[in-house]
């Protein structure tokens, strides 16, 4: 269902042969729980793990939204939203300039990931004449920007609804046993779900962080779970025929060889989510301590005019992996007219994804010919299977490439560097000397 | 009303003043017009160009499609999309979880930028059921994505309407002349705009191409062009002062000396468009004969909890451009709670932008401290006015910072790579021998 490409004008035998013992050391790492930060490899076990705990809560919680409301508001930023939002614009085709709801679920929006204020504005108008739930994600419970948003909008909610009915449209993912939200959870009496203490934000996809969004959103879990299940023992050895080792031996050859940047490309943009998910992935995992390489991400055809010439042309410092979407979910067949004036006739009889899948392949032949290596990750076809498949590849790819480069793949301590100016900034008790150190600066 | 900042730290005076003099070279081709392309700058002068010629015949057009359509469909790749999208969202606040409508102008929504098979159908039944014009815009009118695109929504407005009616709903901006679409407007009788010879499609927002679309969905576009009209003045001298020269001396300052990568960063998710309107600009551009900066983007503070530990913590090799937008349009205050569990109570009375500008300053600190030059453009408010200038900005300084960096700013041959192939694979007559080649090599 998940193929791996490549041919050896990116990575000679040579290459490979060399760094694959690397692999070797980076899976007994990972297995062994002896690399660095392996506090956070829970995810590792979770489509096993996942069933026995909270599976039938979500499953419960889910149809009790889906009576209950018409959108599900999820509020979390980072590793707590990109998953389920990557999941469900990939499976259900929903794109940036139009969304469509499906009748197996509620209609999923975000907030809690920006502070922008006209975006918050919009929302409140949109759900004001909405029956909407929350569900709120936080391991803290203070992180600034999904605080600020759930107080806005559990201020609408207490707007609309009685108080004993707030509380039954309130899901908490947090901590198990801590922190401000599981305090004001237990209090209030909101249903809680639990973010597991041995997986970060960005391996988070597969635990309640996801699968409460996702399944009130109308998509199969079980099948999506089933699909991770499978990845763990389809990706669990260390043999050069797996492909998941292979794309993490790939990249790290390529980065050694000046390829600074490595681009994610999809010739679908209901898939531009997934590229989201997939750079925090990678991104937050490898890029510290100087190192790593900088993941970024294009939607062919459209960006073949736009980033395509520099693609093509430019420096030659990149290299792309393409993510394919092999089997044809909805056909659309070309047809012909009377004029053609604009030379489509010939494509008469064809569908509109043999042209798309000609292009990628055309694209991949000129790209070659330019200098770029290029990867290829295909799947037989987008199903919540098949992507569970591909969530536990690329997370088990990016803790096998993290150990390869020689970094702690499951921390991200660049990322509290803001945070202590911000709150400095905006005068958090606690922060007063620094405050004066970067007033002083500004 | 547009403010360049940078700090020394970035860019010394003394690498700025080495660097002045390709500036002042850069200024004369351009001005000149004997750089690489001269052929292609119409659209330095397009500001003023543009009122004599069809800026009425465009308001017309714009009324016309407010009365008779909820929604205009604009068909257009690259850079006969790009720009409108850019300014719409941008000065609508339009996200990509939802989108709203005002009153003032119809819903504008894209196609012929994909093939995908799955955005077609949704686009189409979404359409079936709503008053549509379509404003196909594409210079030559056989390039495949527009094309296909505009055959389907074509006939589904001849499925909709009268043959009559149909033709008073398309609008063609294509070339003055020659060409499929042309030729086709011609025998139909549809209203047309004009692509002029010497603009591009990465420049030519300021032309029919985005202007069309704009009044239709009710943007003040007078006001927009009296913008650029003024950029075009404030940014002509080739002095020290001139913001958008010291812009495109200090990205190719920072080129040199190792920074590859340039990150256009917006603190409000509504810039989206425009940082993927100012990625085809720059990477178009620039990004040929093994030579450009790579032009990327985020949307802080999303990002940081994403890529933004890569930016802290990653290699060395990129900077920022911080896109900033001073005034609070849509003032959020933000409020106390009884209890204080998620510890906001301190930010009472401040406004969420307040806190947004915190977290933009916090920010750009800690990525100094991070080793990352940071570059600021600065709007003092986001308004069409101010937007034009913007525009404007922007590709002045595209036109100098290619012709320091010694390239063509102005052609894209590496686009026609792709092409090439495809057309070939899809078995297009006239690319016989291409075809045997290619398949010979899959």
């Amino acid at each position: 269902m998940l193929t791996f490409k490549s041919n050896k004008s990116c990575v000679s035998d040579e290459q490979f042969s060399n760094i694959w013992p690397e692999v070797l050391k980076a899976h007994g790492e990972l297995e062994n729980q002896t690399g660095k930060g392996s506090e956070f490899t829970g995810w590792l076990k979770i489509p096993h793990a996942i069933v026995s705990n909270e599976l039938e809560g979500i499953h419960e919680a889910a149809s009790r939204i889906k009576k209950q409301s018409k959108v599900l508001l999820v509020i979390g930023i980072g590793g707590s939203y990109l998953g389920s939002l990557a999941a469900l614009d990939a499976l259900q085709n929903n794109y940036s300039q139009f969304r469509t709801v499906t009748n197996e679920g509620v209609e999923v929006l975000f907030a809690g990931h920006t502070l922008s204020s006209a975006y918050h504005q919009k929302l409140y108008s949109y759900l004001e004449n909405k029956d909407f739930s929350i569900n709120v994600i936080s391991k803290s419970g203070t992180t600034t920007e999904p605080a600020i948003a759930f107080r806005l909008f559990k201020s609408l909610l207490e707007k609309k609804y009685s108080e004993e009915e707030v509380k039954t449209r309130i899901y908490a993912t947090t901590d198990g046993h801590k922190g401000a939200l599981k305090q004001l959870s237990l209090h209030k009496g909101y249903t809680t779900f639990t973010i597991p203490d041995d997986i970060g934000g960005r391996f988070s996809v597969l635990t309640a962080v996801g699968l409460l969004p996702l399944a009130a959103g109308g998509i199969d879990i079980d099948s999506l779970l089933k699909g991770a299940a499978d990845g763990a023992e389809l990706y669990a050895s260390p043999t050069q025929d797996n492909p998941c080792y292979r794309y993490a031996a790939y990249r790290n050859s390529l980065y050694r060889s000046g390829k600074a940047i490595e681009i994610l490309v999809n010739y679908e943009p209901s898939l531009n989510p997934t590229s989201e998910w997939w750079k925090q992935l990678y991104g937050e995992s490898e890029g510290k301590d100087g190192l790593g390489i900088f993941p970024t991400s294009m939607s062919f055809s459209t960006d073949l005019h736009s980033l395509g010439q520099y693609v093509q042309d430019g420096v030659r410092h990149l290299f792309e992996t393409v993510l394919t979407i092999k089997a044809d979910k909805t056909p659309l067949t070309l047809f012909s007219q009377a004029d053609d004036l604009d030379q489509l006739n010939y494509l008469e009889g064809m569908t509109l994804e043999q042209v798309n899948a000609e292009a990628n392949r055309g694209t991949q032949l000129a790209h070659m010919d330019g200098g770029v290596p290029i990867l290829e990750i295909e799947l037989a076809e987008m199903t919540p299977y098949t992507y569970g498949l591909m969530l536990y590849f690329f997370m088990k790819a990016c803790g096998i490439s993290g150990y390869m480069l020689g970094v702690n793949p499951f921390d991200q301590p660049g990322v509290e560097a803001y945070k202590k100016n911000m709150f400095a900034l905006l005068g958090k008790e606690g922060y007063e000397s620094l405050r004066k150190e970067l007033l002083a600066r500004l």
